[in-house]
């Protein structure tokens, strides 16, 4: 089980955040935000294996990219084709599809889902490629909580940000894994097999017979199964850090494991952050301090500064939370 | 004067032509089609000078590379945006400005013209950045010729081409170049001077006295003036090339400097390549040949082709045409 991922794109120029969770069983690939060439550093079977796309909003610089993305998953029908965004994400990326001409299309088919994510529900839309993408079909309006995609092994929460209007956060958290200790097995002179399957699920037995001798099940699992944490990875970029978004966000990014953040303006510029509803290196690091995250990772530089300024504007975040870091791809 | 060209993008992947149609007053840039990181090619400074962006349809690989070019022009209020295309491009450009939250867009302004060449007209419609690119404004239907645009210093013809579904080559002419020749002004014993401009324009004069002595206009044209004859390019992909297509074309591209051509298939394919309306290096080639063209330029190759065979591609074309090269930017 662990959680890995990859900032897209260069410094200065726009970028996305591929996260792969990975359960032992499957990876799921989730991406956040495309912009202009970020497609571009991931091979066309990692673009065709991306399981769901979140949009944070559709300004230029975060959808720029989605033709590459979508030049090689337009007609993808091994898997569902998932995008998620805030209000309007839907009625742009209808839009979207129907900015190619498709008179081929009736060869091919494939259908697109794409979730307007509101502060209490989720409207959910469908398009074929067969029918060139013209029909929104309405798929549904469906109540949510903070968890906007709740899978098997994770789940994924919205964040409500502020951007000269509505703007998402994501939180992917993976679930706890259950495990079996094999140490206490061990103690407890008990042998590995298949019975074991029955411990981590809801088995309708309630006794299991191992070599001979029963045990009871509920007294197996309090006894042999251990939770693990799983991890967990925040993505932000385009809001405004105000007093009640810092309180807000300290809650919900509490204990988180990394968060890829914006990383606009240095502090001196922070009245321009204001007015452009983005943020300071300080802000961010100060908000990842109060959250106790473990790793804060910056991304979304502003090419308003140079090379040694966007150093600079590291180092000034390292002074409010020491484990903060550029992307490592960056070589910054 | 000149025409000077040069092909975006790489071997096997999406290209465009960007042709500069230098007048020695000024330059004109067409940009004809633009797939998937052709813009990459070029600097912003170049991009934001296009004058007119030309499609020969709006299939993915064509188009796909739009929104890299309109990052850089969807705010430009310098100049003209014009954007020309075969039937439907103006509805798919539409939807394709409207493939982003505008809701910045108030604070700045530009108006986008997209031109649909009809067989005998061209219909033209408005769109304006202020209005978040909302509203479709009819801005009238033009006759047309085989010329669509008619510049003080080129033309440009559009071609009709089949891919199974409406699709244009374009052709662009300089303009013959009038120029007074120094020779025979040197020969007649006459001192250049500003009465040389009204050899080039229609003045009101009838006669110029140079020196004291009296000059009939008339005269002095037919004496002095030379007309040497303009540059021309052509630019052709996604077609069939059938018997009719090859008599037409053969017609319309005759003496043609520089024909920019898709190389898609080797011959020995020759029926996919009717299948999928492409042509032959062969075909093109032989058509070449028969219109008397300059120079044949290979690109849009298929990357169904390993580059060997790429290479066997264009010695397979110099069999019928040896003035046949790739882009020298590919070194290929």
């Amino acid at each position: 089980m662990a959680i890995i991922h990859q900032v897209l794109g260069s410094p200065g120029r726009d970028n996305a955040l591929l996260v792969r969770v990975e359960s032992g069983q499957r990876v799921t690939r989730l991406l956040f935000d495309c912009g202009d060439g970020c497609a571009s550093d991931l091979s066309l079977s990692e673009i065709q294996a991306i399981d769901h796309l979140f949009f944070s909003h559709c300004h230029m610089d975060h959808i720029g990219g989605f033709d590459s993305f979508f030049r090689c998953t337009f007609h993808r029908s091994s898997k569902e084709n998932r995008i998620w965004g805030p209000p309007s994400t839907s009625s742009i990326l209808h839009h979207r599809f129907q900015g190619f001409l498709w008179n081929l299309a009736g060869e091919m088919s494939s259908t697109w889902t794409v979730n307007d994510i509101w502060p209490s529900e989720i409207r959910r839309y469908r398009y074929q490629l067969s029918e060139s993408f013209k029909e929104q079909h309405n798929a549904g309006v469906h109540a949510r909580s903070e968890v906007v995609l709740d899978d098997d092994d994770f789940t994924v929460s919205a964040i409500p940000l502020s951007h000269h209007g509505p703007c998402l956060g994501y939180l992917v958290r993976e679930k706890p894994s259950i495990n079996v200790s094999t140490e206490r097995l061990a103690a407890m002179g008990i042998r590995p097999g298949p019975w074991m399957k029955d411990l981590k699920t809801d088995a309708v037995a309630t006794d299991v017979t191992i070599d001979g001798k029963t045990y009871a099940l509920s007294d197996l699992r309090s006894e042999l199964l251990t939770e693990t944490h799983g991890d967990s990875i925040a993505y932000l970029t385009d809001f405004l850090l105000d007093q009640e978004a810092f309180q807000r966000l300290s809650s919900v990014l509490a204990d988180c494991d990394v968060v890829v953040c914006e990383a606009q303006y240095r502090h001196a510029d922070v009245e321009l952050a204001k007015r452009n509803h983005h943020t300071t290196v300080r802000q961010v690091a100060e908000l990842a301090a109060a959250a106790n995250c473990s790793h804060l990772v910056l991304f979304h530089l502003s090419d308003r500064y140079t090379k040694p300024q966007w150093v600079a504007m590291l180092e000034e975040s390292r002074e409010s939370f020491s484990r903060t870091r550029f992307p490592v791809e960056w070589n910054l």
